[in-house]
């Protein structure tokens, strides 16, 4: 793609002008609401709600284990699970597939043989559709190792699908031997997450988002902006986007990632000071697995735009993603569910946010599920080892003491 | 409950008056839709999309098991997962709440000690609700065996939960025990399918359809009616009152059923003419293990009002249960997955459609998902013994054959 130094500045005018140009080509997807997220949310210890004795009604439940911290949250999720391709990344893709027909035309990029990227995840899938839509052909480089499904769903649009090995250094090396097979320069690498015009495509995810929750409010209430917004951090371009979006507005941007093996580089970057520029971790977050990029490590960096990033368990993401799915029926991958999880389950950003409100004070806070591409099989590898919880005191006339809930009460 | 003989007339008008009572206390669910759906439900064979060599782009998958027929078909899919409770069952409980509130008043029922059922499934929550936001007590009997899941989702609600055995004559020997507690006539029996006001809650499903898809359709385009509406029959209050509802229109009504160890009561009984009395099924989908009820045979046994009942087998349902959360991101349980089982995988009906229809027609097809409470830990045992396919001649550089794929066009 173009230097990124030809490209639109990283600012919200170039976000909304990316937007009017992918807006035919994706899905504006739902803000969803859920009074039970709400609930569970703003209540001094969300994970009783996971255990064998929740709260109940006013009754509460094990609160043995007690926060600090009890902010008051409104949520408002941004269901890019329902994306084209099912994640964010088709907004990237779309926009670069505009920028290289501004700055090169499309006769052009089908005569040096199309798009190329190297992806094993849904950044391949994006891409091969927006191909795919604007009838240029594409090549994909998949590691290998990489799961039947997301190969599916990559052939589905991709010109072709090509195997690597797993490093990044292999990937790099047969993204040039295939750019090679053509006589001129070869097609046009599209990066998955580190270039301005994929940031500025991710970022209309944080300008829908601002959008749809003015649109949802009351017409009487006061409250144009929400207060917060948290989104998962891979590689950087989804939150870096966002941070832009918001860097002009009174909006608080935050990260989330998971902490498994060292997974959250960019929470610990910070830190440092300093880029952290190698990961090598197996979160079920497959999608965060990724370091932080050059381009958006200096979005992420500046504390203008970026309040800060919070890491949580393994655990505690499929504490969220059960209560994604149990409790507000929605399909949301474990990389969708870390921001969610930061929220719920986080000491530190709870307390953040506790500190900061006035009595009785409530935020509106942006939650964004940013894909769903999982299957049963995942899930049932992922939650089959669980025992079930017998509820005791069964016998006739009694009331047991139950094992965990399921949704009682969608966005009741 | 009141008489059925003074219950309001089983008919469209009815309906619409139920809904304008229960509308301020449920949620319009919204009416979904799926090009990737529609594009396997109108191919020759749905089932080569879950194969481990699925049709991609306009390449052949595995057709060899092809269909005869092949419909053309647009699917509709009304979200009653997103209900309150995460089931339609809300709906008559509503109804019922406020039928009793005009024929007897609420102080009336307070006194007599509120509202009682007997229900190991959506419609005791969905009573306990219902009791809960007008202030009346309720208790519900559940079978001892009930999941921890749906005890505690009624729980929440619940004045009172009290355990029995599980057979029907021991659910109703705990009903009139409660009862007798009282010196009056004790809590009020709101039965979970078969009572016309019941009936006329659960047909506002059909209403809000027949709303939401002209709402939907363009202004040019003529169709005002669905052609078909498919809904899933256990005990027939959903189906029962669909079929009224679509009684004085054009829109034709079909049944849909779990066949394993004869939970296809519906069916047969229609085949023998009279109503099967008894169902023994353990079928996933659990929510459809009731024979029909006595007032709900009067309606799908009328052909005025019910085309046929199909039904489909336990792995149809749970391929159709994977399409709609791999592909759709909906989380739907089994039983709410039985309708569009059988629009994709069952020939009888699908030959019917095609038979009817003319060079290129496509028909609209409203499909109920009824609900989608399940867990995580249900979900793992269903899914979980399934093998992992490993793709094939995955070395480097060659195209690898993969095996299952998931959602890579989300409504795209």
């Amino acid at each position: 793609m173009a230097d990124p130094s030809t490209c639109p500045p990283l600012t919200p005018a170039s976000i909304a002008a990316a937007h009017a140009k992918i807006a035919p080509y994706i899905h504006r997807t739902p803000l969803l609401t859920s009074k039970t997220l709400d609930k569970i949310a703003s209540s001094p210890n969300p994970r009783a709600y996971l255990t064998d004795n929740p709260p109940i009604g006013s009754k509460n439940g094990d609160q043995s284990s007690n926060t600090v911290a009890t902010p008051r949250l409104r949520l408002h999720f941004k269901a890019e699970n329902q994306q084209r391709i099912g994640a964010f990344k088709a907004r990237g893709a779309f926009h670069a597939l505009m920028r290289l027909n501004e700055t090169m035309g499309l006769d052009e990029l089908r005569r040096r043989g199309g798009v190329i990227t190297h992806s094993s995840g849904n950044h391949a899938q994006a891409l091969a559709l927006a191909a795919h839509v604007f009838g240029v052909p594409s090549c994909i480089v998949m590691p290998g190792i990489s799961t039947p499904s997301k190969i599916l769903g990559t052939k589905e649009y991709a010109t072709e699908v090509v195997f690597s090995g797993s490093t990044s250094v292999e990937r790099v090396e047969k993204v040039k031997e295939m750019q090679a097979r053509s006589s001129g320069e070869g097609a046009v690498l599209v990066p998955p997450y580190d270039h301005p015009d994929i940031v500025l495509g991710q970022g209309t995810v944080g300008l829908e988002m601002g959008e749809q929750f003015v649109e949802g409010r009351g017409k009487d209430e006061e409250k144009k902006e929400l207060d917060l917004v948290v989104a998962p951090i891979g590689g950087g371009g989804l939150l870096g986007g966002i941070a832009t979006w918001f860097s002009d507005k009174p909006t608080k941007v935050v990260g989330a990632e998971p902490s498994f093996q060292g997974a959250d580089d960019a929470r610990r970057g910070l830190v440092e000071r300093k880029r952290i520029e190698s990961v090598k971790s197996l979160t079920i977050a497959d999608g965060l697995r990724t370091p932080v990029g050059v381009v958006n490590w200096g979005i992420v960096s500046d504390k203008e735009k970026l309040e800060a990033v919070y890491a949580v368990s393994e655990e505690e993401i499929k504490m969220a993603m059960r209560l994604v799915w149990e409790r507000m029926k929605c399909v949301v991958e474990p990389s969708g569910c870390v921001a969610l999880a930061t929220v719920l389950f986080n000491e530190e950003f709870r307390k953040w946010i506790a500190e900061q409100q006035k009595e009785g004070e409530f935020w509106d806070v942006g939650v964004v599920f940013s894909g769903g591409n999982t299957t049963m099989k995942a899930v049932a590898a992922l939650f089959g080892e669980e025992k079930e919880s017998i509820p005791e005191e069964r016998e006739e006339g009694k009331v047991g003491k139950g094992g965990e809930r399921v949704a009682e009460n969608v966005a009741g």
